[in-house]
């Protein structure tokens, strides 16, 4: 790693960033956080800028992490890249695949790293049920993502807005695990999605992906869920059914939980800040645009439904 | 070009492939049809099969052009380029952007070309019109496809279907126009979708692309157009107004017609299938799916609209 610290800066300083990204960036010598760029919110003791084109002005900086909604981060993105800074980008990466592949080419014109993260990839099961699945015969796999938007996105209008994808956000969590998982590329095949009649964004989604070779997927989203949450992905094989349960905490194997690496407290983000520091050290992006793609296949194909007006 | 011609196999019969590839593939040398697939319709005095499995197992071929709805595309391309076939796709080249990088891939694995059609980039007028905006400084752009489905597209009820593009499967043919001219890259930045009541593919869309330098494409895109067609780009540049009109034949700048080179009555499949002969000679594939990415992110992004019941 490099001798001195790389000096990051936050833009979009909102529950996550409180919840995870601060905690993950104190406990990292490589990064020191020099400077937030928020409309209303800061960080005691960082030096607080109400947008990102002052900050850049006026700070010295050598990576920024963009956690502002989607619609907004490809303007941020694109002034930090030219401006010779590394981008970590919260997921979705951005509100559409052409625009992040743009930024991609951007930051290797300008000769800085890109980093597309999907937090999930790093809960504490994700790694050794790929390894697992590897030995493995794949029949089928269903997903399950449902959780209370009322409990989990309270008083977010914009995942609810055009663009926003609405039951997506969490969705595409468990589409990055999917993809990160499975040997074969999946493709959307057949997407139902439901539309509260008042709303732009869907508020539960089934879709069937298939991989290459045929074997479905089916994905089950819903926001309505009333009794916990279920954040699971059965992978029916040859010797029987493996379960990444919790968000991608837990395993299980026929029922029989797998013991799994330790995970600290903010085990995801402090893993996505390692991986930061490592590409930027290494001179390289990490652009991984699968999840983004398999949602916005899923709109393209689309059957819509109308359903019930949602009022928070 | 090789010595023997391209033993070739349509899959797909219908009005587009009587209409311009059967005239494109007669007056080439460099293919010879050997062989079709459809369910119901065949070509006088070609080998006839009802589906491409069996016309893989039957006949030796070189290569098959792909004509089928793009639901269906999928699982016969990769069946073709499994069987080593070198593959065409008519536009819009599948159902998803996934499914398309997939067979990019496995054309790679299998020594084989891909071809990801665009007809009406090789309009007569497109290629002066994007030699001529290399010298202009382009300010905004207004894109305009309309026509009555009514008249163009009679009885096709797939493309109603989800998935079936609605106005996007003549639409992308503009937007595979301004993909070609344009020197920067384009994104969606915002989009309006119009979907009639009882269907499950929009009638009309408004879309608001921008260049990563910000500036904007107007996309107006309409299947309830009554008198004639209108497929025009206007390109508004420092030295005044660029008109791509009739869907790529004609060129004004300033209101004066532009001089383009010749086209014959099978033009743009004619160079369809030229460029096809070459990417097989050369052993590359050409795939670029900027204008069902785009197409894509639009769905994604877009603000729906419930419209009057469509009846053909």
């Amino acid at each position: 790693m490099s001798s001195s610290p790389i000096k990051l800066a936050i833009v979009g300083v909102g529950k996550i960033v409180r919840d995870q990204h601060l905690p993950s960036i104190a406990s990292n010598p490589c990064f020191s956080l020099e400077a937030t760029a928020s409309r209303n919110a800061s960080v005691d003791g960082v030096a607080a800028f109400k947008d990102i084109e002052s900050m850049l002005d006026e700070c010295a900086l050598d990576a920024v992490a963009l956690c502002m909604p989607p619609q907004y981060r490809f303007t941020a993105a694109k002034l930090a890249l030219e401006s010779g800074k590394h981008v970590l980008l919260e997921k979705p990466p951005g509100a559409t695949v052409s625009e992040v592949e743009r930024l991609h080419a951007l930051a290797t014109e300008h000769q800085v790293s890109l980093y597309t993260t999907w937090h999930s990839r790093y809960g504490a099961a994700v790694a050794t049920a790929k390894a697992m699945l590897a030995d493995l015969e794949l029949q089928s796999v269903a997903l399950s993502w449902k959780e209370d938007v009322r409990k989990w996105h309270p008083g977010q209008e914009w995942i609810w807005q055009a663009g926003g994808l609405g039951v997506f956000d969490p969705g595409v969590n468990g589409i990055s695990i999917l993809t990160e998982c499975l040997l074969q590329q999946a493709f959307v095949s057949k997407a139902d999605l439901s539309f509260p009649e008042n709303r732009a964004a869907p508020i539960a989604a089934r879709v069937i992906f298939k991989t290459c070779d045929g074997i479905e997927i089916d994905g089950d989203f819903d926001w309505r869920q009333q009794d916990g949450e279920a954040w699971n992905i059965d992978f029916t094989t040859d010797k029987g059914v493996m379960q990444i349960r919790d968000g991608g905490a837990a395993l299980r194997f026929n029922g029989e939980e797998v013991s799994v690496p330790g995970h600290t407290e903010h085990g995801e983000y402090h893993a996505i800040y390692q991986r930061f520091a490592e590409i930027i050290e290494l001179g390289i992006s990490d652009v991984d645009l699968r999840p983004l793609k398999l949602v916005a296949d899923a709109f393209l194909l689309a059957q819509r439904h109308s359903t019930e007006a949602f009022y928070e």
